[in-house]
C-alpha cells in the first residue's frame, strides 16, 4: 500500500501526477489540513509536500503528530519554520538547482523586456498606432546591453546562471553575496556598493529575515534614471511601496517582477504602470524544470520512507 | 558652407541631430523628393541618407542629377536599386555591424518572451485574474531553453551575436547560411534541414530576391507544435499569411516579430493572436546603436565629399 503524503500548498493537479503514481496524495489545496481531513486521517501522515514560499507554522506541523519529513517543491524553503521542524525532528528537503536554469531564463527575459520596453512596443503595433503613424511611445532610444553594468544580488546556482547569460550580452557583470565566490565577476562587499556601480539590479538572493526590504528607496535611487530592477527571488526582498514610487516618479526607468510581497497579488500601484513587466511567479515553470523538481520530491520521499537521509536536504534545517 | 544632403526616408528628428551639425539636411520625410523640393534645390544634391528598407528606385535617383552617394542608415540596403545606382556611378554605403548587438538582443528578447509566453503572463497578473485565482492561461508548462535546438538562418554579424547569446542559455545552436562559417555551431546545408532539426528558428539572413517567402508553410510545419519563429531580418523572408495560419491552427506555438512585409503595418491576422510578440522594427533602436550608425553615416558622407572612397561601402554595389 502506498504511503500517505499530504499536499499542503495549492498545486495544479498536473504537477502532482507523477508523484501521485508513487504515493497516496491527500490534497489540502492550500487550506489548513484539519479543515480538509479528519484527525484520524492526519494521524497517519508521515510526510508532506509544500511550496517553499507557503507559510508553514508549528501549528500546522502539530496537526500531523507523526510528521517526519517536509519536502519543498522547488528551491525555496523560506515559508517553513525550520526551528519548529528541527525541534520536532522533522527533516526538511527541497529541490536545489532543479529550476535554476528556468528561473535564470525568466530573469533575463524580464530584464530584456523591461529595458527594451517590449510591452509598450507590442501594444504600439497591436493597437494599430504604428500603422496609423501615431507618435511612438518609444521615441527616445534606451541604453542597450553591451557595456551596461548589471549587478547580481546573490551568487547561488541561480545567480551564477543569470551571470553567465547576462555576460553573453556583452554587459559587465558585478555581484554581491555574503561571501566572495570563485566566479569571474567583480565582487562588491555590500548591496549599496553594488547599486552604486550598476544600472540594472537582478535579485537572486535566498530570502530570509535578513533580506526583508533590503532593496529600499535608497538602493533604488542609486540605480539612476535609466535604472532597472528585476526580482525572481522573493517579493519580501523589495520594499514594494518604495518600488512603485520610484517607477512612478521616474527615479528608475523600469522593473521586471516574477515575485511579490503577497502572492498571488500584485498591488494596483504596480499593475497600473506601463514601465513594469509582471509575471505570476513562473520562474520555474518549464517542462524540464518541473520534471527535475518532481524527481527531487520523489527521491526525497522515497529515501524518507525507506528510513534513509534525504538526498536533497535543506542544509540550514 | 555645409554640403546639402537629402534625407529620403522618414526618420525621427532626434536621430538626425548629430548629422545635421555637419551637413545641411533637406528632409523629404519619406515623400518623393520632387514633391518637397524644387528642381533647382534638388539639382544641388550630391548625397542622400535613406533607411535601407525604403524602396529607392532609379526614378528617385534621377530627380537628383548630381547624386553621387546613397548612404543607408543601418545595416540593410535591400530597398536600394543597386544596379540603377551602379549604372549612374552612385556609391552606396551603409553601417555594417553598427546595430548588430542591439538587433541580436531584440531577437533573444522576442525568443524568450514568445517561448515563455510573457505577454499572456503579464496580462494574467495585470488584469487581476491571478489574484482572483482564475484559471491560469499558462497552466501547461512550456519547454525551456536548456537543451532546446535553436536554428539560426544567416550567420553574418547579427547571426553570430544571436548564436553567442542563445548558447549561453544552454541551448544547442545550429545554422544555415550560403556557406559554412568558422563558428562552433552545427552547420546545415539548407533551410529545410535546419527546420527539420530545430524547434526555434531565428531569421537573421540578409534579405533579397532569393529569400522572398522562403519561410513558408512547409518550413513552419517542420518546427513542430512547440515550435517558435523569430524574425528580426526583413518581413519579406516569411510568407506572412502562412505564418498567421500556422499560429492560428497551432501548427507552431509562438512567434516573435520585429519586421513585417509592409511596414509600418502588422496584419490583423497577426495582431489578433495571443501567441505572438510584436515590436515595431526597433531592433537597432538603442542609444549606442544609433550613435554607431550615425558615426558610419557621418564617416561615409565626409569621405564622399572629400572625394575619397566610402569607408563603409555596400560590397555588392
Amino acid at each position: 500500500m502506498p504511503e500517505k503524503v499530504l499536499v499542503f500548498s495549492r498545486f495544479p493537479k498536473a504537477l502532482m501526477l507523477r508523484i501521485g503514481e508513487r504515493f497516496e496524495l491527500m490534497d489540502a489545496a492550500g487550506k489548513p489540513p484539519n479543515q480538509m481531513f479528519s484527525a484520524d486521517h492526519l494521524a497517519g501522515v508521515r510526510a508532506m509536500i509544500t511550496a517553499g514560499g507557503t507559510p508553514l507554522s508549528s501549528e500546522m506541523m502539530d496537526m500531523m503528530p507523526k510528521l517526519g519529513a517536509i519536502v519543498c517543491y522547488g528551491t525555496g524553503y523560506d515559508g517553513v519554520d525550520l526551528q519548529a521542524a528541527n525541534t520536532r525532528k522533522i527533516m526538511v528537503g527541497h529541490s536545489p538547482g532543479a529550476n535554476a536554469a528556468s528561473v535564470a531564463d525568466i530573469a533575463v527575459t524580464l530584464m530584456l523586456a523591461a529595458t527594451r520596453r517590449l510591452l509598450v512596443a507590442d501594444n504600439y503595433v497591436r493597437s494599430g498606432d504604428w500603422a496609423a503613424a501615431k507618435p511612438s511611445p518609444m521615441m527616445r532610444p534606451q541604453p542597450g546591453m553591451p557595456g551596461r553594468k548589471v549587478g547580481i544580488y546573490g551568487m547561488g546556482e541561480i545567480g551564477r546562471k543569470i551571470a553567465a547569460r547576462v555576460a553573453a550580452f556583452e554587459a559587465e557583470v558585478g555581484y554581491f553575496s555574503r561571501s566572495q565566490r570563485d566566479v569571474p565577476y567583480r565582487y562588491f562587499p555590500n548591496l549599496a556598493a553594488l547599486a552604486d556601480w550598476c544600472g540594472v539590479l537582478m535579485i537572486a538572493v535566498r530570502a530570509g529575515a535578513g533580506t526583508h526590504h533590503v532593496v529600499n528607496a535608497d538602493i533604488l535611487k542609486k540605480l539612476g534614471e535609466d535604472g532597472c530592477i528585476v526580482n525572481i527571488a522573493r517579493g519580501s526582498v523589495i520594499d514594494q511601496g518604495a518600488l512603485a514610487k520610484a517607477l512612478t516618479d521616474n527615479t528608475i526607468a523600469a522593473a521586471g517582477l516574477d515575485v511579490y510581497e503577497k502572492e498571488p497579488h500584485a498591488p494596483d500601484a504596480l499593475t497600473a504602470l506601463p514601465n513594469v513587466v509582471l509575471s505570476p511567479h513562473i520562474g520555474g515553470h518549464t517542462l524540464e524544470s518541473h520534471t527535475a523538481m518532481q524527481d527531487c520530491v520523489i527521491a526525497n520521499l522515497t529515501a524518507f520512507f525507506a528510513g534513509n537521509p534525504l538526498p536533497y536536504p535543506v542544509k540550514e534545517a
